[in-house]
């Protein structure tokens, strides 16, 4: 990422300037070891392993943090705004986990923090949320936000297995040896944290995102969710409740004629429901050195043009003024897939644990049952119920002694 | 639209507020007729028939105009800015016409000339080319940015007639009484303008752009579409080709596949191809009262966010550095369909006469005969050929006596 930003900084230095009326000017690079070749020359004299050696100097006006992870991220940002310098970051676990803090520090210091590059690479989510929809209200939003399980999910409707899809994305460098953020939705809660605080205009924390991951999926899921006309997406959603915010990132099932269903591949894209623009859509590179870098540098032009001009911008602390629902608030429609012991009444026990929890069942299939091991698969489809609701049913029907294992339990989206 | 935007304001005065650290005022509102029930109360001592009250008055920091159409408009937003005056504006046809000269007039006055809301309505995507891709070379624009076609368009591909499709969106307000300026496309020829010019950082003059309308698409090339799989759709098209610039506004035959196929009704959404984010597409409501107001508000908090700074944004005036191509550069594949009398030869002669101009056929369709008349339906559709070339075929092709009628020659989009 940082390769991408200086090499895009060396290459369209002219128009930028001539867009912006000033000239970026690279000081110095921190790198952790000066010695490794490069793909992109970096003068010797720029590069440094202390970062004293930019934090803590006069004449550097702007920061661009690449590094990624919180530590000691969050510690070389926030020496940064305390030293009046401004800060550029792509850095979507620190400003999800530490955002208000560093913001109200870049506030006092009477300097900037950018950050359009943490979500969603090259789309320019933030800036849209920031200055373009100020007059709207926002009532929710629908985001697939993490290319790497998306490329999983696409390739796995084609037919591959999680596993095999997994291991492509690693060969392709869209996923890492330990894919554990992605795949278990972590990355996707930060990203919605940043956007549900800047849209709703309260801070939003990772932990207050109800958070379940890809790994569970098998084809089979896919095989039922095409059958009856859906996809099955890693949606991260956010939504004013009647309570208040409900924030979650889960596999769910979205009709394959809804805006988000045809986001192929590594392709992110943020659906916003606003009350004046009403369904709004931006859709984009999620994620890649050169995206990446267009979201970095558009932050650096909108520092220089402020710095060439003596300003900041005003940035509005979000004050913790809407309440954050639980999870549990939300109220979905489900899809259950579930094997069972094939014998008379065990499809009227759980729907009477169902009944129970005030859960209507939409549509349900029973398969051919497997001969050797006596075992039926079921799938249910519910109508809308709570989230709270649904996961204490769930308990109930693993309890049953004629149910074997609970496969699958989806959001099912309209 | 000055209802909404003046509704908005009021409504979000405190939220805005806020936002910016400044509180917009509405001084005076222009009318044509101030005793007129208005669906908004707008204070008497507000109103005014006169410009002068408004242009003239060095109290009043920021003018919005938006009242259309090229005249008076034009002098008013020139006498607004040439009095240092901010303008904020909705009027696609000043800014295409004259948006080169009013910008340098507002950059000779110290002030700023805004004009979200002239383009796609809620969608920023002036905002987005002017901020956000600032570091991206940009190759091509692809957009349905006419609401009005764009719902006619959907209603014939779900089977009505044109004649049919029109009177209902005339019905539901969608189209004006008189709907030339949108079915001929001049209006998406306005709006591919301000995007080119902003895209391509050369002025792009209306005139230059290759512009065709939708009357003569019938029936019959909807279905032909369907069945080859493709969906019709007025797009406006702009690229950077080997000798310059070729913009263009043309009904075209789009894959389903295609991410502006599933664009329908009143919906608009523009399509960006830059070297660093690649492909990126903004999509949402292309008109109408509150989405223009959403737009018109945003710009107002940029200026008001400005004035309490002191400052200006700096705007890069495009200087006339890139050629604008004749449209007939245009290389693209074609669907031809024609009436034709059923006897031998008459593909022979039309196929002779299509590869004297180096223009391949990819397949042909020839339908059964009317008994009656005794001419026959044929579709042809052909490889890439420049737009010159087909015209110049399509002259020759009517010559021939056999050629009763051509019903349609439509581009065809990768």
């Amino acid at each position: 990422m940082g390769s991408g930003t200086l090499d895009l900084l060396s290459r369209r230095g002219e128009q930028i300037a001539r867009s912006i009326g000033a000239r970026l000017q690279v000081r110095r690079v921190l790198v952790r070891d000066p010695s490794r070749r490069r793909a992109l020359v970096i003068p010797s004299d720029q590069l440094t392993t202390d970062p004293a050696t930019i934090l803590d100097d006069p004449t550097i006006d702007v920061v661009v943090e690449l590094m990624g992870g919180e530590n000691p991220a969050v510690d070389y940002i926030a020496r940064a705004l305390s030293n009046h310098k401004h800060v550029v970051t792509a850095n979507k676990e620190v400003v999800a986990k530490h955002g208000p803090e560093l913001l109200n520090l870049a506030n006092r210091n009477d300097v900037n923090l950018f950050y359009e590059a943490s979500v969603g690479g090259g789309i320019p989510v933030i800036s849209v949320l920031r200055h373009d929809l100020i007059a709207n209200d926002i009532t929710s939003l629908r985001a697939i936000i993490n290319g790497t399980t998306n490329f999983i999910l696409t390739a796995m409707e084609q037919g591959r297995s999680y596993d095999g899809a997994l291991g492509e994305a690693q060969r392709l460098g869209y996923a890492e040896s330990d894919p554990s953020n992605d795949v278990r939705g972590i990355d996707a809660a930060y990203k919605l944290a940043i956007l549900s605080t800047l849209a709703f205009r309260t801070n939003v924390r990772p932990s207050q995102i109800g958070c379940a991951g890809i790994e569970r999926l098998r084809q089979k899921d896919f095989q039922h969710a095409t059958g009856m006309g859906y996809v099955i997406k890693l949606l991260a959603s956010a939504d004013v409740g009647p309570n208040g915010i409900v924030a979650s990132v889960r596999p769910t099932l979205i009709p394959i004629s809804h805006h988000l269903a045809s986001v192929k591949g590594v392709f992110n894209a943020v659906l916003i429901d606003g009350d004046q623009i009403d369904k709004f859509m931006l859709y984009g590179q999620g994620a890649g050195a050169r995206p990446t870098a267009s979201a970095v540098v558009a932050d650096l032009c909108a520092v220089a043009h402020n710095l060439q001009r003596g300003v900041i911008d005003r940035v509005e602390i979000a004050r913790q003024e809407r309440p954050i629902v639980d999870p549990g608030d939300m109220l979905s429609r489900y899809y259950l897939r579930l094997q069972v012991a094939d014998r008379p009444g065990v499809l009227a026990q759980i729907a009477q644990v169902l009944a129970t929890k005030a859960i209507s069942i939409a549509s349900v299939m029973q398969h051919e049952t497997d001969e050797t091991t006596g075992v039926a698969e079921i799938v249910i489809m519910t109508h809308a119920a709570l989230d709270r609701d649904s996961e204490a049913a769930l308990t109930e029907i693993r309890r049953l002694e004629a149910v074997r294992e609970i496969s699958a339990m989806l959001r099912v989206e309209r």
